[in-house]
This record gives structure tokens, sequence and C-alpha cells, in this order.
């Protein structure tokens, strides 16, 4: 879909792409007031998870779960949050997020409080990459 | 786990359960500020995505999928939502939760804004349990 924005973020996003998968495509949130949050979201134009053929939906999840295995092991988080909500931006996109007791909104979710957006220099964005990328390997 | 409140929450909660599946328990929210506000939590007791078999999470995005699918059915949203925190109950339970334009929260998350917990008479959780379970059977 030319209008949505999800469906043009790969490409519009290059500083922040962590991986290709079969379905879907992996990238750092630009906000990292929550460290390693990242958005996986869907190849194809789809809205609802039920929109989806029962092997492309098993598939994503699988995708989804590899991700969120490895930002366990590279942030060693208290506990991962899963959200499909799509709101504002349909298009299927995950977002993938690991919490610590340790932070001030905790044990609150995400959304609970509004807070700055914490953009990080190219090079910090680069080294988050870089280790989710070396545990999906 | 005998600690864990949702360990026994199927139990505790005989005026809320919708259905039983195969891998998980679904049971009405009981505040009914979000309509049709439900939530399905594993039998097992488990707290990742990746802690699970991928055959036992594969039917557990199947039974998350068709309880959203039959939300979808009754309440025609605008879009639904699906949460795994866990934060502060960290079992398995997904939050799978119609959202409709006309809300005064949207587009926002759920827990952008705290509400007043909207609990129903008896009768109307029954309703509402009704509807749900025609359209799963």
């Amino acid at each position: 879909m030319t209008d949505c924005p999800m469906c043009c973020r790969w490409d519009e996003n290059s500083d922040l792409q962590i991986i290709e998968l079969q379905h879907s495509y992996v990238t750092l949130n630009r906000d990292q007031y929550f460290p390693g949050y990242t958005l996986l979201f869907t190849k194809c134009h789809a809205t609802e998870l039920f929109h989806l053929d029962q092997d492309v939906r098993s598939a994503l999840m699988e995708e989804v779960t590899t991700v969120a295995q490895a930002l366990y092991a590279v942030y060693a988080p208290d506990k991962m949050n899963y959200e499909l909500l799509g709101n504002m931006v349909p298009h299927i996109h995950w977002h993938i997020v690991p919490r610590f007791r340790s932070e001030p909104l905790w044990p609150r979710p995400i959304w609970a409080e509004p807070h700055d957006e914490l953009c990080l220099p190219v090079d910090e964005y680069r080294q988050r990459i870089e280790r989710i990328r070396r545990e999906l390997a």
C-alpha cells in the first residue's frame, strides 16, 4: 500500500535495520528510552493476525519469538513485553521490548507515562544492532 | 506454581469463564471499560514465548488468533490489540482487546491513561460471554 508508512519503513530506516527474516523486517526502535526496544513488521501488508494464512502466521510468530529470545540473551531483562496494536499504523508490527525492574516505569506498560524520546548517536545504534545480530546468527 | 495468581485464576473466576481450549483458558476481563476485553492464559506455568515448545507455541497462537477473530466478529472494532506483558504476573496471559475510534483513548494504547474500572451486573457478563462463545462454536 502506497500510503502505509510501514510498507516503506525498511528502506527508509537503514541506520536502524537489524535483520530481514522470511516474513518480516526487524529494526531497532529509534527511541531507545527502553534499551533494546525492537520493531518487527510483516513484509506483506496485513492488519490482523487472523488475516494471515496459518502457515505464515506460525512462521511469523517463530520470528517474533526468535527476536525476543535474542533480545533476552543480549539484555538479560526481567521480562519481555510483546505488543501488537496498530491503532495508528494498522500494518502488523510487533513492539518487542526488554523490561527491567530498575526502570522508573516498572512494572507498568511502556505506554503508562509519556517520556522524552531517547535518540542515540549513530555509533550506539550500530553497536546495539551488532550485538542483536550476533545473537541471531 | 502455588504462588502464581494466574495458575488458579480459572477456578476462581467462574462468572467470567468463556472457554477452555487445548493450551489455554479464556476469560472476560472483569473490568469491561473496553468492551470485550478478554484474557487468554496458558494452562502450563510459563513466562516467555521462547520457553514453550514450538508446537505448543504455534497452537497457543492459533488459540489467540481464534479468540481475536471471534471478538472481532462480535464487536466489529476498528482494530484488535494483542498484548503479552507479564511484568506484574509473569505467567503467560494475553490481553486481547477490541478497540474503537469512538473511544476517548483512541488511538492510544489501553494503558495510556488510568480509568475507573467498569464492573458489570452478572447478567451482562453472561450475555457478553454467550455472544463470544456462540462465535467460537
